[in-house]
């Protein structure tokens, strides 16, 4: 249990990295919307490994497959499944992960957990899992652009310590996707591609946070008192792979600031409602204000290295595990299609739950 | 909706500031269980208005009373049912909040989505809310701690920059209760305590960081890959009033370290298993891998100051709203307790699922 | 668990019949609609004991308080707790219930899951517990009335073998009260109250059967495949205590006919769409169709009876156990707003969950 | 929405009749169960059409494959994907259903509800949406058997007025299987098969009743109020397509009793428990008591005659439509496997939530 999320617009993913496929069933979705594997594959091609050289050099081209759920070109209201092949068979590649589990990788408590694990590849802790939820997330995104005019929106705001000053209402998609690293500001997007390319160089990795938004929301989407909007965006972002940190707003940094300094003036003008800073990152009390929400996730160093590390092996005997394989020195330039998957989502949701109880007349 | 939390150990609350009282409905507690008001009310006690100089010197007794689900001092298995009156009605001190919104108040965003608000005192967004969490917390709290044990303690980390050096695994309960600001660093509490007591008298407010511990949990509680264990706390702490952000183990800051650096070893001594550093926080792949599991909540300085600020009213006319009342200079001293009642909550909600699906024989 | 009933309009009841009082949370209510108390007592009186001499003749007047969730006399959005005191307090008068298991009553059942139970007057399993059902049903009725026109009506179809034909289109409410009994057709209606009389004399109890109906639904209402209207709706009414069946439309007697038989031919007329025969009862493949949605629900005999009775003691010795004290000879009079309420709780979550995915725009 | 069943034990289908196939994800399945294609294509072969003679002669032979979940043969504790492809992909065979509403159909429900549907074999309203229920169930079913020595089984009792007295604690699985129709009484079995081929010649279709048994149940399954085990099972049933009511234990004739003949009496010997009557059908007060649990379900006729019949087409004009194509005249032989599955699904999950609250230690 545990691979559902939303409550309206509700995705259940499944999926091994070696096994059939991974996939996803998104329940909910509104009938009437034109919608093919055109609009998913983009986002999942932002996924894919092999996309580009600071990324893992695995071929895997995660063809998506729409397999229920439309019919001649719209979506139905039925259950919409999606699903990719997995094609990267290489068992053998992983034999050492059979019998000794990786530093902070998740082989030791799903063997604690469950008494049995998939270790090809991660088995359900792969990365790959994400490829349910990116496709999904793809289908909420066009749903909030065509029914609400809101658009999602990630980037690379820092890798370790080189960091992009970015206000979060000017980037734009073609800033993001205009370099390997997804980071809108060039200059920062080359140090860090620079970075990211040494610590593979040296058998590292390294991590840095994303900066989320969602523009155009309409005041009123979020229910207190436990799903606040930002209570939901924060659970969406730490189920990612690696994420350790999220924050709203001004998040940690505000807590520098006083009240008087910290709250944003309302003002109105011609009718029209918004505030003259953005602190609040555009939810107030759980609910959306009509001002930009934005929010920052931190991810960590991936946990595979090219170096031998104190570990244990199945039998519980301290042992040491040299790290072997592709893999992603950072995860980051992967993780901005992620983010804007779960952040549409966690905001298709709230739009659907939104008009049940409060539209209906 | 959005007013329950949990799946299996599941909580409902009600209640606005100014009504007949505020409350929990909290199902699926285990039978068997001693549970009076005794054991409720001390954790009530550290949430309540008046406790101390640094605090809104609002008078609140907030006497709870178990209304159902115990039966000679054992709880049955069914909804235990608690609530607290509402004792200090003086709507008068409100009233400019009922044709004004109170700037990075809810009093906005919650007229906007209902139509309707009550605006006597913060009616639904009112911090009393967090009677009813308080309450069904201590349940879990107990819970935890005679069939798992497993110990939840929070505690003040900083107060805008003055920042106390915690170590997780070793500040005590009594160092938390030493102090009015409850942080368990005796020398730091006193100079937050200072730097409290001036935003108060210069009619501000100031925000802080909590750090939160639970020790002693288990291998194996948390459901990847979305109901992980770090994602449910992250949305429990988002849940709270006034909070900005939250991080697990390393945080934010971890992402300025390599991977090698901050990967943890993983070591066995007599057949107890360990890592050697905690970066993770405890929590690997989404389980607890049964290190000290610990994360940081951001809460921003309460919106409400002693000044005068540029606002809207009812009529969406530009006006200015002058902060007047008994408030809280710095939410955190009463915030401990939600946290650890909310890391409650999920803690115990997880202990019984994973029972449902691994401990099955 | 298992006290949470619905997925948006959604009630959580709590509150055994000895102890502080029975109660209900309902979450999800739209805002802004009128609601007091006098939109609530009236179905309560309906389900009091006392009513009339076919009923317990127990002295509880259940007098219902709002305690949160409304403003100046109308609706705010935010959770609706009311409850009604307990102040029937004798248990002096079940002290054999603690020490034997009352056939076909759930005190073995209880004992054996919870390892405890409050044996006072049944305790969590008492009738008292849908009293909660009863005024969040209340409010779902006047919501349904108010916003979409539909009416929701039940009456006393059978009691034993004395059958009353009724039609689901013609009866009223005013004929339903028109007598203690409720059931619609005043002929059968004083036979049915002889019978219970003759039961009640005879220490011994009947059962009988419920028709429950729905008028004035748009088409479209219900989620396929698993939430279909017909499949909550016997959810709903096997989750009320004593019923030991459902059917909808033609139902178990449909059975008997052919396909052609039982096809409900579609007509249209001056754009109205309508069935020229209504053994669907309202509904298909899971979805109202607009015609009038009609079922029916069998009561079992109340299982308390004032004779002595075969069963075993908390020692699981076999013992005897003679009924005695007040009760009701036949559950059917007061069930009639317990069917109603129900159906409301039903239809109000899918009118709301209906909007939520094809009402959007 | 509405296409996920289940709280822990939780099955989510998805698929139309006509697309790229039906499946199935089942989340929160116990770790460590073997489990195979071949555990489940034995319930899929009693539920495919084609079977025999009276049942719709449609080519499919629906051979399924588990894509995720297991790994060597055994569970992982993780989502199991389950699907087979659609291969009798004859659209042009309902090429009239694209402008007309078969009467008693769904087709102008979902028009209405969706504005779209997909016409071609019924598309999600297909009870080949069943395929993913059963397959699910067939896991559900070993998971009982084994953890727990829980037996399902269920079988056809009546065809229109030919009824067969079956005992629910005598037949088995070899005497279900033992005739086309699956009904243990052989010579009733000739009599409704009979009168099955009389319908199919005469263009009509006919109904009936399966009875459902659970033997071997613990005491103590079921969470009151809402979620009685009686109440997941009324709701499971009337979730299959084609059902009309559902009834427990002594269920609508049992009104013909009175309390005293009802009851049923517990007897203890050598410390088990029992009742020597069970008009309960094994369950009270919403909890298993270990007798056996049996049920009884009315499937209507099968909606598609070979007759014409007056409908409206898409623009709601009035119309005939002809029926045609290769239809099951009675859907109850294939329907009892669907039965066992949806039994097993209610009560693995029981036993789960069972285990959460009640066993945890």
């Amino acid at each position: 249990m545990g691979n559902t999320f939303g409550q309206i617009f509700r995705m259940t993913t499944w999926g091994e990295s070696h096994g059939g496929g991974v996939g996803v069933v998104l329940d909910g979705c509104p009938p009437g919307m034109e919608l093919s594997e055109a609009d998913i594959q983009p986002d999942l091609d932002r996924r894919r490994p092999g996309q580009s050289r600071i990324v893992t050099p695995r071929k895997e081209t995660d063809t998506v497959r729409i397999l229920s759920g439309t019919f001649e070109g719209r979506t139905l209201g039925t259950p919409i499944s999606m699903m990719v092949d997995n094609t990267d068979h290489r068992p053998e590649a992983y034999s050492e992960m059979a019998t000794k589990f990786r530093p902070s990788h998740a082989d030791y408590t799903y063997q604690a957990k469950y008494g049995i694990r998939n270790w090809q590849g991660g088995g359900r802790t792969s990365a790959r899992e994400t490829i349910g939820r990116v496709a999904a997330g793809a289908v909420g995104k066009k749903l909030l652009r065509e029914r609400f005019g809101v658009e999602i929106l990630a980037c690379v705001e820092s890798v370790q310590d080189i960091h992009a000053e970015i206000d979060p209402d000017e980037f734009s998609m073609a800033q993001v996707e205009a370099n390997i690293v997804r980071c809108p500001d060039a200059g920062m997007a080359d140090r860090m591609i620079e970075r990211i390319e040494r610590a593979r160089q040296a058998g590292d990795s390294v991590g840095g946070v994303i900066l989320g938004v969602a523009r155009g929301l309409p005041v009123g989407w979020g229910c207190p008192v436990f799903d606040r909007l930002e209570a939901d965006l924060a659970k969406a972002m730490l189920s990612l792979p690696a994420t350790k940190g999220f924050e709203i707003g001004s998040g940690f940094g505000g807590t520098h600031l006083t009240g008087l300094e910290h709250n944003d003036p309302i003002r109105s003008e011609d009718g029209r409602v918004f505030t003259t800073s953005n602190h609040s990152g555009g939810i107030v009390g759980g609910i959306s204000n009509g001002e930009t929400v934005y929010f920052r996730v931190a991810f960590k160093p991936v946990a595979t290295v090219m170096h031998s590390q104190p570990t244990i092996d199945i039998h519980l005997q301290n042992t040491e595990l040299q790290g072997r394989g592709r893999h992603d020195p950072c995860v980051l330039p992967r993780a901005v299609p992620m983010v804007e998957a779960m952040t549409a989502m966690v905001l298709a949701d709230h739009a659907m739950r939104h008009h049940a109880q409060n539209k209906l007349s």
